[in-house]
């Protein structure tokens, strides 16, 4: 189970991988962002893109799924009050095969609540260059270990 | 048809209304965030959130769906280079109806590329007692009246 005082600055987790097929793609895009690039393979074809491409809040989600099965899911997490600096860097396309990495950039004790801390990292997904495709930073809340000793 | 010069500082566009039933909010997060809160509803009722909360990029993908109803379906868009600033604000139950709202922030020419412009938004979901649950920056890039007109 990961408390606050389990991450560090400039800890890397690796957190797996996933990829997504384009039914999968048209499946998200249909329900939250229905723009031709991402529903509709000839209309992707004339865009910018040349081919089918996922939604970013797609390719963001993607990620979080592989924070929560590595990390999230046993850890005492306090929830997120935000995320910050989403970066879409290069498209993502049916089949890509994509490695998700955290990166702990800073922690601090959160101030109006002293038995949680808040997580800083460097969220990336890479693609089979290793070139990130999507970067952000997920405001984490973990519980103290102290305090889990203390209520213990 | 919305081009970038169709944007001004202080705009407001009302983007409709949106809601979430309890399983969408399961089927979301079973696929991308399947922490207790958001698929269990007895694991929710005995967590802070009291309930079964939508997950928080489900939430700021119904925002994203009524963008592109509103606007970018009928738009010049040239897609999205990222997104700052998402905030979770308040927890979104099953039933809540959410009514999404854009308001530009500012706006300014794309130094690299001269046909395009870019627009920066305050987007936010608001409960019906037009209090924000979700607010952030989808940084928008639009295509000019200009160019268009010069392709024309």
């Amino acid at each position: 189970m990961k408390f606050f005082e389990d991450f560090h600055s400039g800890d890397v987790f690796e957190l797996g991988q996933v990829t997504v097929t384009a039914d999968e793609i048209k499946s998200f895009a249909s329900q939250f962002d229905p723009q031709p690039f991402h529903v509709d393979e000839a209309a992707a074809e004339a865009s910018p893109f040349g081919g089918l491409v996922a939604s970013g809040l797609h390719t963001a989600s993607l990620f979080m799924r592989r924070y929560v099965a590595v990390i999230l899911a046993d850890a005492s997490g306090g929830g997120s009050p935000g995320i910050d600096r989403i970066r879409f860097l290069k498209p993502v396309r049916p089949g890509d095969l994509l490695s998700a990495r955290l990166t702990v950039l800073s922690t601090r004790p959160l101030m109006g609540r002293p038995d949680f801390g808040l997580v800083e990292p460097e969220c990336e997904l890479l693609d089979s260059k290793s070139e990130p495709v999507l970067s952000m930073t997920i405001h984490s809340i973990f519980k103290r270990k102290q305090s889990a000793h203390q209520e213990a």
